[in-house]
């Protein structure tokens, strides 16, 4: 017997070792607790946040790089950071696409035994290619993703408008999941057509909500040969599309003006407070400041920028003076390039700088829920555990953590080995919006968006107060 | 050295052994997990409780207690719960109070210096009396609370019209906190102000948020001498009131024409399933079937109905046998005066029932957090223990335990030494919406519902097939 209990003696005489070593360097203090509360109290009753994104959406509305709304969001985002009071603001030049989106699109069921002609609400994809001012007509066929139009062949797609049609899958709790499972369609999909010969594609648009909102997005040619026109349709219009094609052949008339011009130079907006005692270990705080240009660009992501800015003025607030550098960037093209965010990498990567923490705010302005924590396997575990020391700083805010990708724009900067986090918002209603014109400041909270401002704001606070190491 | 060490080890023995321990009586099997998941696929892809909170919403509206809606609310109910196919189906007669609005109220400055006649969003607080056709009008004084009503005394008072302007504490991170702290005025306000001589009494809207829409809710009148005629005005009049009273002296006329009827009957609606095993351990879940009579009552309560409907319907569908004995509670008349709470519970003390576990939803059909527990304090450290046994099951849900309120119908219950919980949905929008015309439906996300819903039906399951001992 006696033997048997060896093991597991010393195993747990080496969890009393870890836990009074834990107990003596504990990871936080009362005080730290007094200040998070002051943070979100300041938050919620004098944040800027909300009066921000009324402009940012609003005022400016809805900011594809290369626009003229984008050019004036870096202006007005520059302005506001000079007024911070911060250490430097400047802009960081990158090339980003030129895509215009052209007339309004038309998209009609041509030929219907059963209803005549119907009109399609839809909206052409971000990056593609018009049809041309006389249109396109073609008989339509409806594919459940990719591999059905690898499979059915050039036999039967050549000459022919592609429609994907693959639903969300809404037992996904996290609707980005069902995205995730639903997008290559968008992104891959009308390239994926033209090889087998489609001459347009149509796309379910991207949300589980069944309703007439059709719902832009990027897509993506790899090669010349694979640029077809290309539309979204609101779901419903997808159902009856979907319906008649079970019962009769029909044709669809597309009419697209989009055209991609030549790329114009834009600008990552940088604004950043310099660290007292560690000045070369920067933490950055980020959201894209382009947004699609229907609607106002409110959630996505309009408040991942009003987010960030909100982290420096909160801090500069409250009077809190950082150990590390801090920097909030306002990321430009994450929509359909993301040139903003490998401009920034490359920038900080040809300097040699380290970035110990990341953290974007692209998932919306809803109640945040926690964060999700990714880095490079070999530093993943040791990072992660210093944040859920936290837990007991944060869990009292609904804040929990998990693992999880970070955000496009900071992605870039996970070979300099710290650690990439992402606000996770409440997810639910994120799809009713995402890529549509009705992605204006009504659909945000106040409240709401200003839990997020402070919840990205403690966690920035406790990771330059203590490092990561 | 060595004996030093001698006090941790013999503690870590201890755990060991707890561990082992725990490790044997797991909480929780892998089945569990798979049908959890079941569950929440279920509700999201075939719930029907939007279906139902539309038609108790919209189809038949606002449903105060002795309306004709509420009759119709209990008839549809229990039709419903009738073809769920359960196992008994009744009503629970209860008296009910029977308050009646009358016509739109007039609320107004009539003699402002600087703006004349202003007319003030308004509505008349339930259970309050009327100030007869003719209307009142009288000097307005503002207070910030009873306490300072008693400390003007009736020198101050008499005569005059009092003004509770106390604003909703914003930093409070649970809204239901905020309402807490600021409900008083319009709960006992009335009555206070009377006691020293007041003719009516004004009451700002209990929201945080700063709009024309006025809230409703109950006033309470102890004493016959403590009636005055009382209203809600909307949060942008109470500033604008405030504002004015700082630099005159104003008097507002009040016309409500509000009247208490005689009390009539109504009903709980009960269903129920029976338990295999152990049929006298009932396990309760519910919501308040009456609401008021301004809106539709989506979020209060008809989504705590229809979440404690889709509690049975889901079990039902997933063919799942309850041990104990399962019932599902429409309460009457929580908003103006808690019958039939009050009447459940005393049937149930007669009959010597034992109620294991209560569950109550009355906070709204948003995304759920966890549940807030209850319980006497002699079982309440085991009861919760029990439950945090289950938070590897409900974490992956974003569903987390706290201590706290349960529910004003099932409350009392507790002295059954039973478990009450309340589903704790995500609070930063209910108090836009609590007691105003705008809970309607649109104020609801379907998938938001179908998730507390399922929440619910988890906890339900858990605690039906592994008990509370």
């Amino acid at each position: 017997m006696k033997s048997i209990h060896i093991k597991p003696l010393i195993i747990f005489c080496i969890s009393v070792f870890i836990t009074l070593r834990m107990g003596a360097q504990k990871a936080f203090s009362e005080q730290d607790a007094f200040f998070i509360k002051t943070i979100f109290d300041t938050s919620l009753e004098e944040g800027k946040a909300y009066y921000w994104l009324t402009n940012l959406s609003e005022n400016i509305g809805g900011r594809l790089a290369g626009s003229p709304q984008a050019a004036a969001a870096v202006e007005y985002t520059r302005q506001e950071m000079e007024n911070l009071g911060l250490d430097t603001v400047l802009l960081q030049p990158c090339m980003v696409p030129h895509w215009v989106r052209g007339e309004k699109e038309q998209v009609r069921i041509v030929n219907s035994q059963k209803m005549g002609t119907i009109e399609l609400d839809a909206l052409a994809l971000g990056n593609s290619i018009g049809t041309g001012a006389m249109g396109i007509t073609a008989e339509v066929i409806e594919v459940q993703g990719l591999q059905e139009v690898e499979k059915l062949g050039a036999e039967k797609i050549k000459g022919k408008i592609v429609f994907y049609n693959r639903p969300f899958d809404n037992t996904q709790l996290r609707t980005f999941y069902a995205y995730g499972k639903a997008v290559d369609q968008r992104v891959y999909g009308p390239a994926k057509a033209a090889e087998y010969g489609a001459v347009a594609t149509i796309v379910r648009s991207m949300t589980g909500k069944l309703d007439d909102v059709p719902h832009t997005g990027v897509t993506v040619y790899e090669k010349e040969d694979q640029k077809v026109p290309a539309v979204a349709i609101s779901t419903l219009d997808a159902n009856l599309l979907s319906r008649l094609l079970k019962e009769e052949t029909l044709q669809v008339f597309i009419r697209t003006t989009c055209e991609n011009l030549p790329k114009k130079e834009s600008y990552n907006v940088i604004g950043e407070i310099k660290g007292s005692e560690f000045p070369d270990e920067i933490i950055v705080v980020g959201g894209h400041l382009d947004s699609w240009d229907v609607g106002g660009g409110a959630h996505d992501d309009g408040s991942g920028c009003v987010h960030s800015m909100e982290v420096l003025r909160l801090l500069k607030m409250l009077n809190y003076q950082p150990k590390r550098t801090i920097r909030a960037v306002m990321f430009m093209n994450e929509e359909n390039g993301l040139a903003g965010g490998l401009e920034y990498a490359r920038v900080s990567n040809e300097k040699g700088e380290k970035h110990i923490f990341g953290l974007e705010s692209d998932a919306g302005g809803f109640t945040p829920q926690g964060f999700s924590c990714d880095a490079e396997k070999e530093v993943f575990i040791d990072l992660f555990q210093k944040l859920n020391e936290w837990l007991p700083l944060l869990e009292p805010y609904n804040l929990h953590l998990n693992k999880g990708g970070s955000g496009a724009d900071i992605g870039p900067l996970k070979s300099q080995l710290g650690l990439l986090c992402g606000l996770r918002p409440d997810s639910q209603r994120y799809f009713d919006f995402h890529h549509t014109a009705d992605d204006n400041i009504e659909a945000v909270h106040p409240r709401e968006l200003a839990l997020g401002a402070a919840a990205m704001t403690t966690l920035v606070y406790l990771v330059d107060k203590y490092g990561l190491e």
